[in-house]
């Protein structure tokens, strides 16, 4: 469980994992970002898809641990927190088995969301929130985009009405039990899940 | 958060809960499970999956709480679980949120389990091991049987290899990143979502 990572771990790849660690604003991020999309690219020997994971809304260290350790494993080009704080806590690191390694991480504070989005925007993603409205998707009917951004909720107050206003358009997964909602890690993973076998199912057509 | 429940719930239905979590073999499960089946799917309002999550080899108590969430809310039939002892454990709890309330649960020790599968198998169910073996299916192309019983390995060693023999199939989640393996409660919530999206799907092209 991860014992391979110690391996193939060094001293220099962690300072470059260090530079990867960027917050939003300080530097110029979509270059810099688009470098560490190439070097992991150039780790993993293929390209890599173009879904960003907006965890910025989401509080506890035990969800975004475990969105980074699946985010990495689907191969996401980015993981969005609220807070670069998080990757020191015990239990995130103890959930993302080291993730945080290999995936770009990007620091988006709640308040930097609406012009965040903006951005992603120009750049061409579509911006899909997760969550029940009275307009969503179904997932099992929902076609994403190549360059698709997840917006996550928050575990109790899932995403705010103001940030709703600024999505291109809401997911919820359809949910047949008592118990109402998801985990937030859980209803992330499904979505990542989702929009990899439609990719892996296009490039088959493709072929 | 779960707080519906605790209005939903009452005393009497507390003590029907407790009679539906039964050792297997110590009573007459198939026919208790049949019986909790309908109560439950009677409350639902709707017919239940043919679909059972068998995690007996699971040992960490937060995966046992998150997959009973996730199975309750995708209305899988069963939970089976190694000891009934993990429900009263505090963190199974915290990440149950207290769906073990309204999923059977099942208690089949791991030593029972050959049996168990043996008895499934004549009953109809397809037994689906979720591994990583050479001649695996791969998850993206898999398509689930309804009657569909999925065996989830431990969180360390996987599924031992004289339980590999009583599997009719494997599948795996195709992975693309660094970090090798997901969660098991992730690796199990992408099957029973995709089981659940299967048998959408087969229900709209019967309509």
């Amino acid at each position: 469980t991860g014992s391979h990572l110690a391996e193939a771990d060094s001293q220099t790849e962690w300072t470059d994992v260090q530079k990867k660690i960027i917050p939003w604003k300080n530097s110029t991020p979509s270059l810099d970002l688009e470098m560490a999309f190439q070097d992991r690219a150039a780790k993993l020997g293929k390209s890599n898809s173009r879904l960003i994971v907006v965890a910025s809304l989401i509080d506890k260290p035990t969800n975004l641990g475990g969105l980074c350790r699946t985010s990495e494993i689907f191969g996401a080009s980015a993981l969005v927190v609220g807070s670069l704080h998080y990757i020191q806590d015990k239990q995130f690191q103890h959930l993302s088995v080291s993730a945080e390694q290999w995936l770009p991480l990007v620091e988006v504070k709640p308040s930097q969301l609406v012009d965040y989005l903006q951005e992603k925007k120009t750049e061409g993603y579509t911006i899909i929130g997760v969550e029940q409205t009275a307009k969503s998707f179904d997932l099992t009917e929902y076609c994403f985009p190549e360059k698709s951004l997840l917006l996550l909720g928050n575990e109790h107050e899932g995403i705010p009405a103001n940030l709703i206003h600024h999505l291109d358009v809401c997911v919820e997964i359809p949910q047949q039990g008592i118990i109402r909602s998801l985990n937030v890690h859980v209803s992330g993973a499904l979505l990542i899940w989702e929009y990899t076998r439609q990719q892996v199912i296009k490039q088959k057509h493709q072929q």
